[in-house]
């Protein structure tokens, strides 16, 4: 069951809320942007429904609402930054801003960060360098629900990647993607209607494929993108690796199954490496290789003739990534922005502790 | 059916075979370096088993034995290189160099390559940055053999990526792989054999699974990691698009379904939009993000930490990225390296078409 908000609404309440949790106004205002383009583009599991975990990471002082953030280290090229355990809405876009302003200078820029918390999409994040001419990049680790292949501990997160490559009439491309064979939040819907997972998406506690998406609950764990060994799990946990590196070991940040649980309640790991977690952001100026006309009518050509590819039978297209977010903020900001019973329930005791007006007929 | 021989004494004919096509003295013993790298590494379908194949390509002039490899647009932290039809194995190295000086003097390097050619393994090429204490990334597109998701027609190559990241006293993170579920080179051992495929690695012309390894002569595909929809194939897509559009839309070399084939019997795409294949290169210096002292230490941390992960049972040990391939060339450099007879007659060929000695009692 779920009921409908316009955009609107939500953002001047989730708005309201990082106010009044100490964030000043043009903080607020980012995180709160940050935050609904997941909702927006359909990634439900990073949107609003969040808000009251990230704001539970506040009241166990796990998030500071007035980070100083730092350069710790840098070149022309690169900086590493401290996120001083601010919220991840707010470092990553400022984290990815100062990639940017080095890409402008000497033609890319990568920024490494470490005492940071849960930023969000990735896909937001890489996406702030296209109106620049730039390809986007951007990954974060996160606390460790995958088990390398061969093993049955949890030793990395979903560990999304995303890449953004601007195109010239068409839209752009936007790989925004879990390294694992399906994200945590398609396996909390499966949970949710107490439906079966494919194999290849979980193994139980002792390594043995599984269809019960409850598994991870009982020490069971999500694999890696491949699934097992004969179908590439070890690519999937490669590239999952290569995130939690550049995230957390190149930043300072906490890596593998040290990075802390995103829910208030879970224990943090004992012997932490590092700060906090960690996130990877990359500015390419398209004109450091080639003139950007030219280059996006190149990128229109391949869009153009990998959307009219021959499809198989029962499909009807084949897509270009980024075309199912796109399609559904599209719809969503017309139509409103759908949230299932438990998240808005979760919104008015939000609205309660902080006295603040949520209107449940808001569409 | 397979024979020992000396890395020496293959590399000496190879050697020899790039002196014959007319590559200067040290442009054959690079390409004779980074072909043998395959061989050692254990990656034997592109190592001298290809060897008469890039003569064929000279053969029929699409590749320069004397490039003058050349750049065309640069910024202190990129550069666009002119392969000049180059040997890849020639050219690789020298952009990966050009992205390794940039790294030295703005802390990161990014090269982009148009007008090249199958350059080996990507591996050889990535961890060209370890000896310098950088990070080394590299990519390649090739021709198309994979559909993308939803799709029956070939748009894309197998499409790899390596990264490789230095340790402190453990060995490389070494992560070098196809953007498929299997790479072709697996396929091809398959067919050899007459043996099926695990469903997920093809599909066959109307896009349905298949186990049959010789789909691809009929229409068939392989197909991205993830192999279907419901497993993620739409990341291995989107991987495979990114190291495309990296590789050649950067660069201003073939794309997607144009990119020219390696066997010179196939005939060449019609309406191509850019020059010979692309590829893409990555260099970053530790020191430019943290102290590589201090990387390093961490990075053994992570090693330690994912090596003695419990495993599942029937599995001894969680493997890090690169170890097989460092235990092949451990075996391989000591015991020789293992040729099957078509190969050894395509190297006899070789050695009556240039009257060069092969010894195939040689080791």
């Amino acid at each position: 069951m779920s009921q409908l908000f316009s955009y609107q609404h939500l953002f001047e309440f989730s708005k309201a809320v990082f106010l009044k949790i100490g964030c000043s106004e043009d903080d607020a205002m980012l995180a709160t942007k940050v935050l609904l383009s997941a909702d927006l583009r359909g990634i439900d599991s990073h949107g609003v429904a969040r808000l009251s975990g990230y704001v539970r990471l506040w009241d166990v002082k796990r998030i500071n609402a007035s980070p100083q953030i730092n350069i710790l280290y840098q070149t022309p090229s690169t900086a590493t930054v401290d996120g001083d355990s601010g919220l991840g809405l707010v470092v990553a876009p400022k984290a990815m801003q100062i990639a940017i302003d080095k890409a402008k200078n000497v033609g890319t820029g990568w920024v490494s960060v470490q005492n940071s918390n849960h930023f969000g999409i990735a896909g937001y994040h890489a996406m702030m360098a296209l109106e620049h001419d730039m390809i986007g990049i951007c990954m974060t680790n996160a606390s460790p629900l995958v088990a390398p292949t061969f093993s049955i501990e949890r030793l990395l997160g979903t560990n999304p990647l995303c890449v953004a490559v601007p195109a010239g009439s068409q839209p752009a491309f936007v790989a925004d993607m879990a390294t694992t064979t399906a994200a945590n939040g398609k396996l909390e819907i499966l949970q949710r209607k107490n439906d079966i997972a494919p194999l290849g998406w979980i193994q139980n506690k002792d390594g043995k494929p599984s269809t019960d998406p409850h598994e991870l609950k009982t020490g069971g764990a999500l694999l890696p993108l491949g699934g097992d060994r004969e179908h590439g799990s070890h690519k999937g946990y490669a590239l999952s690796a290569v995130v939690d590196i550049f995230s957390a070991v190149l930043s300072g940040a906490n890596y593998g199954p040290w990075v802390p649980p995103f829910p208030a309640y879970v224990p943090m790991p004992v012997d932490m490496p590092g700060k906090g977690i960690g996130h990877f952001f990359g500015a390419m100026r398209i004109d450091a290789f080639r003139p950007a006309e030219e280059f996006k009518q190149h990128m229109d050509n391949w869009i153009n003739r990998f959307r009219s590819a021959k499809t198989a039978e029962g499909f009807d297209r084949v897509l270009i990534p980024g075309d199912p977010e796109r399609e559904m903020e599209k719809v969503r900001r017309e139509k409103g922005i759908p949230l299932l019973v438990p998240v808005i329930n979760d919104l008015l005791l939000l609205a309660k502790k902080f006295e603040i007006e949520f209107n449940k007929k808001s569409s």
